[in-house]
């Protein structure tokens, strides 16, 4: 770890000097604040001569003035502020790669996209901090906001609210995201390969059951009735407890297992095959999300693979709804959990 | 891709709902608008009674009034946004875990992370952009602002500017991360190792070559005088392009190279595998990273470890800034490039 050494405080802190405002450069330009405004929007309603605009220009240079985009918004009544909450754990590549297309689609439809970080509250209430934003839409990651936090950003302002989620929430656009529906198709992969003991890993790691714990259910309901048994496996993302994992194995009796994703799978992979595990002759494994990885490992890896909305299509669903704040909220099942059977399983 | 229908666009958008104001529930509960401030806000220093804060609270509740953060800023002069632009490129899995501990440090120090994403826009032009949202502190993460951009973001009232760069910038605290030493460190590894022939890869995909131009650079000057060679690798992030790549092996003669990082290591590792090429016998192979990934390979990967603050100690340095918006910046190298070498090199 860098270590980052502490600085004395200093005894006598300047006075900091003043933020310029639009004030300020009508004072310099010569003008009023509305032609300063003007300017500087760019607004096309109002025509301004070339000198008195190229004089404002100068002015702000000189000045280091910059609008205020929260000032911007109170005057407008609403921002072109998209919020994203952040996910409660690190970003896998599939959900980068997803922010990354939709923060670059929206922008390119002038929105500013806002990621935000809400730790430690949760469901309603977070919705309570992200209505202080003011944002014009919203999109849920994850879920856990009801019906009163939908409530409560729309009448903050928010023109749309848009939920990645397996249930619609009242009153907000749904993306209908079942993560149930990834452990049911990787657990059916599975009993169709003839495979009868399923493990299935659950991460140890903090933040990661609201994902895990609809895989888990998933397999279960999928295999009920069947002679096909589930069993929860606990693994952290480190070598040791996936070499702890593997030296229970063969007491396990496993005969095949759902890894959670791709890269649960390599890591558990990579200590069966150390542990004398054969794959997938004495153990079929299968991940989720599709990562290149899976593709460049020997045995090439099973997958389930979620198909998110592309970013460009996700924009183009927030900004009809910011134009359409009456319309009905749809709801789109993203039927995304298909089998891609390698040689892993 | 999931399709995401157009919905018609309703006949009678309604006309959207007010937004409830302080004022809304100063009416509602019957008190004053500073009343209400005092109570939303938890102000300490005024003195109300219990049957009053509740009727605000059940007033606000009835409303579905929540603060308004940027009017809030507006009042108190600044924020508590520390803003931090998002990458060009979506986020690795080293950087993903940085900013989201990073995020969380900041979140218990009662500061608001915002990633803002202002696609188009470089240096200064960019700088402009993030000072229309007035944040406390910025931290810049890729190099490109200047003096001016710092200058335009303190005058706009940020208390800190901090810099992850090759270079200090005037004005700004820097931590110095300097990804031409990556390259050296990479370079001089694989020349010690006996090689003499090294292949440097330069990832194809747009906004790398901030990160991989210093790379090359610094392997460049690494071997600069001595009777090796550095040969410039375009490779893009495909299966494709690998396999392209190494289908010229032979013809390039090279008997090292340094992959950019772990990822494309891994992604050429396996293209030159299945080409026949030996690893590391005919050709060594390091990335950079030390993700777990190339602990996980076969051979184990060499890799360059790069160390990037820890969250909590940046955020400390952040906050230290924002306190004491007068001191000195500070200037902290990085001094995170080490070679962990394993079997591939």
């Amino acid at each position: 770890m860098v270590q980052i050494p502490n600085t004395p405080a200093p005894t006598k802190p300047p006075a900091p000097r003043p933020v310029p405002t639009s004030a300020d450069v009508a004072r310099l330009a010569g003008v009023s604040r509305a032609t300063v405004s003007y300017v500087l929007n760019n607004t096309s309603a109002v025509r301004i001569s070339e000198p008195t605009r190229r004089r404002v220009h100068e002015a702000a240079r000189e000045l280091g003035y910059v609008p205020h985009a929260a000032a911007r918004s109170l005057r407008a009544g609403h921002s072109r502020v998209v919020l994203m909450p952040t996910l409660p754990v690190p970003a896998g590549p599939l959900y980068s790669q997803f922010v990354h297309d939709f923060q670059g689609a929206l922008s390119r439809l002038d929105y500013t996209v806002v990621q935000y970080g809400t730790s430690g509250l949760r469901g309603d209430d977070a919705a309570r901090a992200w209505a202080e934003l003011r944002p014009v839409a919203v999109l849920v990651p994850t879920p856990g906001i009801g019906p009163e936090g939908v409530a409560v950003l729309k009448r903050s302002g928010a023109r749309a609210v848009v939920t990645l989620s397996p249930v619609p929430v009242e009153g907000a656009h749904a993306l209908l995201l079942d993560h149930a529906r990834v452990g049911q198709s990787a657990a059916e992969h599975l009993h169709a390969r003839g495979r009868r003991r399923i493990g299935v890993v659950v991460p140890e790691e903090p933040g990661m059951e609201i994902f895990s714990g609809p895989r888990l259910t998933g397999a279960r309901e999928a295999l009920r009735g069947t002679d096909a048994t589930v069993v929860e496996l606990r693994l952290a993302y480190t070598q040791k407890s996936a070499a702890a994992l593997a030296a229970r194995w063969a007491d396990l009796g496993l005969d095949a297992v759902f890894a959670y994703n791709d890269e649960y799978a390599m890591l558990l992979m990579r200590a069966l095959t150390d542990a004398g595990v054969r794959i997938p002759e004495d153990t079929a494994v299968i991940g989720a999300d599709d990562l290149m990885l899976g593709r460049l490992l020997r045995p090439t890896l099973s997958t389930v693979r979620i198909a998110l909305p592309s970013g460009s299509e996700l924009a183009a669903l927030v900004d009809r709804a910011v134009r359409n704040p009456g319309a009905e909220p749809e709801s789109h099942p993203l039927s995304g959990a298909t089998v891609v059977h390698r040689e892993s399983s």
